[in-house]
């Protein structure tokens, strides 16, 4: 299996497809091709929140501001998984959730710090692709068909998904070395006070859902909070306050996310990627 | 093989694959995942336009305002397709037509009523979810990969599609029971009289075609016809008017449908979901 | 391998996947359902660069402004692929290329001249379908996966990709003949001057991007050049300047595009399809 992620919009994604097609035989799945546009942090967080749904695979990531530069590639493997894209520390957070990381973030908000022993990282030495501006069809869809192969010929037929074992297959590659550098990306932490919590915006979802850095656990149990200054109701889930009417929620990611039931957080809130979101409980 | 409906835009659907992937192998479809947010009228119409053309498969559809409340999960046996998804009326009307209902209008437009022997309702009873807000991953797409497992277990390998008995084994999984009560929906009938049609609007497609709920054989063989008031030339398809004008022609779902030929139908004719059209014939 | 194109937005393609599925086991491979609605042109041109990246498939693409006029289907057979679509000159200039024309523009930026011999045009006899509006659902679809039966029943089972002799079964489907007469589109051809080009857009993609027709090599290792009359950098790749900055380079289909780092070339240079574009040296 190999998943495609990328901010491609169309067609450009179906010709990395056409390009993995003619080399082997994987299963396709689209995690998402409108991604935030070169927008990495957005690519890390959304990897990171939908990989681990995943059995062990191949991931194709290509978010990549830097295409047409000398960024390397990178192949890493993370647990069962092995991920393949642009070096600029898009899949340095699921890799280490793949690894078997927390799922969700800590009592302090923390996340990918622990449980990273079994994330090996590596360069992909590649010829000079046909294009400058379109390694994901040059660089990464021929890369990923390649180790993909690699893995599936040391796995058993009969075995449904991959160990940590049969994606080693991707070290013995040829092209492949360990990477003595590589660009690393972890998400900000909030600070956690007794009486309130600075954090900022991760992303916003097409729902215009407005995902924070901020634990959920910090207002569990809480019947409302005030968000920058102004006092929201706390709920489950956007259907305990009526449509138009804002509510703060813990989303599937399990931070506090600032929502309207039937509308668009985000306006509503006035508040977008990076942002600085205070929260206070009086 | 497994179909997925959704309005989750990406790349929340994503998560549901992987969530069934980690369970089963079956092939995945999409049928859409941009369906008007919390439609559930829209939902259902186009899931009864779409599925009847599929083979027999389990059917995960879920557009639900209703997330987060303790409202039933269903899975719907359906001649041999299941549906699973909230419980909220949006897979009735594809249940009837998948049993057997008459895949078109009835002579005054009536649909869903009729052989509808086949369908049987049952309550999917689940644990306390991870999320308040993403039943899509935490409920329904676990749910629809035990179905689709139950049922290709008893399907002979040799037999590429699923008889209605194969389907029958989702009545017998643990935590299934005959639901008592559910949600139904129907969709409105026409008032169709001698001279003139009260009928409204079901839902505008991504052209901006208006799609209403007037069965095609009131205007067919017909030159002309006045659309709130306004005389609308009456055409086989949009290519039978120039490029800009309107006309009034019978969609591919053998509703009247108000559309202009390279252009959106919605705005020349200034219709949305649920507004009345009345269509006179002089 | 049945790929899958056409303008049709959500959720029409998936009726296509349905009625396909009831008919064979193929896998299914979007191109893209968002292409430019009823732009033959444009969707010639996405074919031509998408499609050859696939191994030998059938290729269903409709972008059809004449749906409903008694305008012929056509089967194209190209190399080792069958193109399945309305008779509007769209599966032409990808099936001369699939055929071995050349991958890229010649030095005078002209393509899909030469190397056509492996090409034939057949016309699909159907009946009178469902709906006058629909045909990629009655008409298409059903004759793809026609077609792609044909020939999988040919191509023994251990051999990964069709031959031209597999696909040659197309010629002997029940009601499928030589194509007398059908619509061609050939790109037009820019004016290569020593120290100028006239060109015009083709396309603007998602990113914004403006594709011209003219060949890459006439701005390869140049600095500078001027685009109607303003001078832009040229450069191998975006980030070769400052985001929101322009830049002329080489896109990844070989053709000059007019881009802007981070930004969108279409609204920076003015520029849309059928655009005249001026190139000048100096």
């Amino acid at each position: 299996m190999i998943t495609l992620t990328s901010d491609f919009g169309t067609p450009y994604p179906a010709a990395m497809k056409g390009v993995i097609l003619r080399r082997c035989d994987a299963r396709l799945v689209d995690i998402a091709h409108d991604l935030p546009r070169q927008d990495v942090r957005a690519a890390a967080f959304w990897l990171r929140f939908v990989l681990p749904e995943f059995p062990p695979a191949v991931h194709l990531a290509v978010v990549d501001p830097g295409v047409g530069t000398d960024r390397p590639a990178l192949a890493v493997r993370a647990g069962a998984h092995v991920l393949v894209g642009p070096d600029n520390g898009a899949l340095m957070p699921v890799a280490r959730r793949l690894a078997g990381a927390g799922e969700r973030p800590d009592e302090a908000g923390r996340t990918g710090h622990g449980g990273e022993d079994d994330v090996a990282v590596f360069t992909l030495d590649y010829d000079d692709p046909d294009s400058a501006t379109f390694h994901g069809r040059d660089v990464f869809a021929p890369a990923a068909a390649t180790v993909h192969e690699a893995v599936a010929e040391r796995s058993p037929p009969d075995r449904r998904a991959w160990s940590a074992d049969d994606v080693g297959a991707v070290e013995s590659l040829p092209r492949v070395s360990p990477a003595d550098d590589y660009v690393d990306l972890t998400f900000p932490n909030p600070t956690v006070g007794e009486t309130s919590v600075k954090g900022e915006v991760l992303v916003v979802d097409d729902f215009g859902n407005v995902v924070t850095n901020v634990p959920g656990r910090v207002i569990e149990g809480r019947r409302s909070v005030r968000v920058n200054g102004e006092r929201v109701p706390v709920g489950p889930s956007f259907a305990a306050v009526d449509p138009g009417e804002r509510i703060a929620t813990v989303g599937s990611h399990g931070y506090v996310e600032c929502d309207v039931n039937r509308g668009r957080g985000d306006e509503a809130f006035g508040l977008g990627p990076d942002d600085e979101v205070r929260l206070r409980f009086d």
